[in-house]
């Protein structure tokens, strides 16, 4: 249950701001689907335009990274956020961008040992490396 | 400052049960570097081997995900869990496994907004959609 | 679901040591709603009081922030933690005290750009300037 | 240690989207200062811009949260984050306007109060009151 | 609801890989129940495997910390990663090696008072002092 | 660099409430050595003595966890929370009651351990255990 109501589809149609937003991520997704994120975050029209802009440019634009790649690196700061949400979303996308079972088993087991040693460097207070300087 | 003292090499030497991972961790790496990191954890040789087998299997061995994404996405979980050790030995093996700018800037990309929605959707507490369910 | 049973209104009562908090819960707060944090709590009786008595200065007694910006503060913290109730329960207390949905949007937009911020400065090793340190 | 190259002021100036950017942090701030945050995350102008532009937007602009009570917050989110840089950068910011030493002091109190009852509540795993349910 | 399948026990004996680890799951805790997690990392057995022989070793075998401790600094580092799964597991098996409630009660007090001084420590930036320096 | 100024002393000793507490802080740990926690913390020196009574009170009186196991779950938290100072600091004080080098790479392994698993069943979602329910 969100903090605040999720706004419907007949709810956004009616504010011009919410559904020129709802409009891109259709367009740019090629989906009707607006998932619960955006439905909570249209209260506040302009920061959703903000967070939307910056996913449009970040996630969904040319790069030097491919998309697939780009969700499993969201999925790794996801899982080490603790956002069920999150983790939900992003392996729903990763799927949906060709994410295949071993490569879903290799990001977790990286998630995992990651999680491990860098609870390790932190409990240990390792120095870092002259070596690993700029 | 580490909570341990650092093995130094003649110490490491003295030690079989660490001269042998030691020894496996150059010759997986092709070099004669050893990182503080091992040198904190080699006060407990059996927990180094499992965390050095684990890793040579996790980021070394041949899989589904090549070896500079697997880094990236050890970056994304190290940066999440506030791990600077992790971060500066990692973007280093990211470096030298041939991270280009570009892709540093888009992975850093990820990583903020990645974080930015993580915690706009804790704050907002979104339902999963049923559409992302299993 | 709980991982400790949580105590009814009948089993506080006949705990003088938590009916105790539990009246000046009631007290404090000109209501005899007493949510389900304190009925978790009150197995270790000794402890609720402490919580209790250090929630009651802190956020209750006069001071130099008012009592709606603390409330704000709160939820900030608790999305970073990524604790549910606590965005729930306090979201409420927020809302109680006069909290308006622009005042609630703008707060989320800061969490959320904040938590982007840390993850760049933590990704990157921004070193501190010089000009901040005291 | 920064895991990139901070870019000089020389430097800065020599790229046009770098100086664009940092001209309006200067405006904007009616300061010189360019913080090192800035200079780490000059390296790809497109997303330092898209960084600023939010800022700007969230921590500058006109609203209903008063311009230091958002740096309270940012600071609340960057402590639980364990962002050393944006602790430092944060703190600074909300002195130069205006925090006195009771609000400092009140502000730290509540942080740590609430991270205290945070990790109560996920260690009992309390159920959400319906009452806090929207 | 998992993001993968869990695997039922006639799936799970139907996989050799999968079926070798279960049992030894089964005969080193002298039980017939596997639980959730194991059912959901079984789509990887290697992983599984080494993720159970790691448990095994650290958390079954005999050492210097007793098994009851063990589980309550698992429950610990748990509560602070905010993972509900691991709180309620983890609890469930502190209980079953005979943690009291005066120890539930007194391991919840040592979690919320450190996560108190953690969040005050950093959001003071505290330097350490010379006296903990190894 | 702390973003305070730590008290000296002789200024400690001027202000009487600070005094009472370092004097008690003394008296209690038997030792002259006041550690820079106290000494940034003493701006606010009511919120100082309500979180030194806690510390008292949860880490220094009789219970029913010995001393030296309430010093490593401090230590697993603050690993988990990455407070650099705390882990500093709590390694400190578990080493002076008594905690052998083999105690402590036992500590250092649940931590890692538990970090990763926690990771592991974020990531997958895994639902808890009817079992585990209370």
């Amino acid at each position: 249950m969100s903090v605040v109501k999720l706004l419907s589809a007949a709810e956004a149609d009616a504010i011009p701001a919410v559904k020129a937003v709802f409009d891109d991520i259709k367009a740019t997704r090629k989906s009707d689907f607006i998932n619960n994120f955006w439905r909570a975050l249209a209260h506040d029209p302009a920061h959703m335009r903000r967070v939307w802009e910056q996913l449009k440019a970040i996630m969904a634009a040319p790069g030097a990274i491919d998309p697939l790649t780009r969700e499993m690196i969201y999925i790794a700061v996801s899982s080490a956020n603790g956002c069920d949400y999150c983790v939900h979303s992003h392996t729903a996308a990763a799927r949906a961008k060709g994410m295949t079972n071993a490569q879903h088993g290799e990001l977790l087991a990286i998630i995992g040992l990651a999680a491990q040693t860098n609870h390790l460097a932190t409990a240990l207070q390792v120095p870092v490396d002259p070596e690993f300087s700029f």
